[in-house]
C-alpha cells in the first residue's frame, strides 16, 4: 500500500520532476500517482489537492536551494568568488537536467511565477517571498564586496535584484534554446551589472 | 454567423488576451469562442486547432512588436536614447496592462517560452527565432553606440543578449509582484550591462 513511510517522498519527487518538465496546469493527480508508483488514495492521504502538492514541492525545493545558496554565499571566499560559485552551481544544475532528461528544465520558481501569477494567489505570494529572499541573500554578499571596495554600485539591493533578474532571463534562454551554453557568459554579465568588468 | 469578415480578428484578439492572462494549457477553444463572441464552427473555419490559433497570435503579436521595435531602434536619435525609448515603451505596455486588467501580464513570448519549451516543438522553434531576432535588432544599436565610442563592450551580440535577458527577468518580477514599478531601474541596469553607468 501507498501509505507506507516512503509514499510521501515518492509523491514529492514525482511532483517536482513533473512540475519542472510539464508545468502545473498540464499536470493531473493521476499522472503524478502513476509516476510515483502510488495509488490515488495514498496521494489524498498526504495532500488535499494538486495545489497542496505544488506548495509542498515549492517548500521542499526552496529548502534545498536555500541551504545551497547559504553555503555558497556564506563561505569564507572573497564576495565576488562566492557569487561566481552560486552562478556556476546554477549553470551546473541546468547542464545536469539536460543530461538526465534531454531538456533544460529551467528554474522551477521562474516557471511557476510566469504560469501561475494572477491565477493562484497563494502560490504567487509564496514565490514573491522566495524571490525577495533570494535577492536578500545576494544583497548581503554584494554589500560585502561594496564594503571591501571591489565594487561601487549606487544601491546594493537593486544591484542584487538585477543579478537575480539576469539569472532568470538567461535561464529562460537556456530553457527555450535547450542549451545550457546560453549561461556561459552569465558571469561576465554579472560583473558588468556590478560595474566590475575586468 | 461567425464567418463574417470580422470573426478572425475577433478570435485572434480574444486568443491574445486570454493567452496573456491564463497561458496556453489552461485555455480551451470554447472559452476563446465565448470571449470572442463567435460560434465554435467559426473558430474551426479559420483555425485547425488551439495550437494553430496560438501560432497565429504569436505571429500577430510579433508583427506589431517588430514594427514598434524597428521604429524606436531605427529612429535618428543617439543609439542609447533609442534603447531607452524601447525599454520605456516596454514598461509602458506593462503599466497599461495592469491598469486595464488589474494584472501585469508580462511578455507573451517569455510566458510561452517557459510554458511550452520541451512540450510544443513548433512553438518553441518559432519563439527561439523571435528572441534571436530581438537580440539581432538590439545588437545593431549596441554596435552603433560602440562605433561612436559611447560604450566599449567585448562582444556586442552578447551584450545585446544580456539586455534582452535582463528585460525578461525584470518583466518576470513585474508580473510576479504585479508591480510595473519593478521596471523603474531597468534603464540603470541596461547602462551597467553596457559599461555606461553615468
Amino acid at each position: 500500500m501507498g501509505r507506507t513511510s516512503d509514499a510521501r517522498p515518492k509523491i514529492l519527487r514525482a511532483g517536482q520532476d513533473l512540475l519542472a518538465q510539464r508545468g502545473y496546469t498540464a499536470l493531473g493527480v493521476a499522472e503524478i500517482c502513476s509516476a510515483a508508483g502510488v495509488p490515488k488514495g495514498s496521494f489524498y492521504y498526504f495532500f488535499d489537492s494538486k495545489q497542496a502538492l505544488a506548495e509542498a514541492v515549492i517548500e521542499e525545493h526552496w529548502a534545498g536551494q536555500h541551504a545551497e545558496w547559504a553555503a555558497l554565499l556564506g563561505s569564507d571566499k572573497p564576495p565576488l568568488e562566492r557569487l561566481r560559485d552560486l552562478f556556476d552551481a546554477t549553470t551546473e544544475v541546468q547542464r545536469a537536467a539536460q543530461k538526465d532528461t534531454g531538456a533544460v528544465t529551467g528554474c522551477l520558481f521562474g516557471n511557476l511565477a510566469l504560469e501561475l501569477s494572477a491565477k493562484d494567489e497563494a502560490i504567487q505570494r509564496r514565490l514573491q517571498e522566495i524571490f525577495e529572499q533570494q535577492i536578500t541573500m545576494v544583497t548581503a554578499v554584494v554589500e560585502l564586496a561594496q564594503q571591501e571596495g571591489t565594487i561601487a554600485v549606487p544601491d546594493t539591493r537593486e544591484a542584487a535584484r538585477s543579478l537575480v533578474a539576469q539569472l532568470e532571463g538567461m535561464v529562460l534562454f537556456a530553457k527555450l534554446m535547450n542549451d545550457p551554453g546560453q549561461l556561459d557568459q552569465l558571469w561576465s554579465h554579472t560583473l558588468a551589472l556590478l560595474g566590475a568588468r575586468a
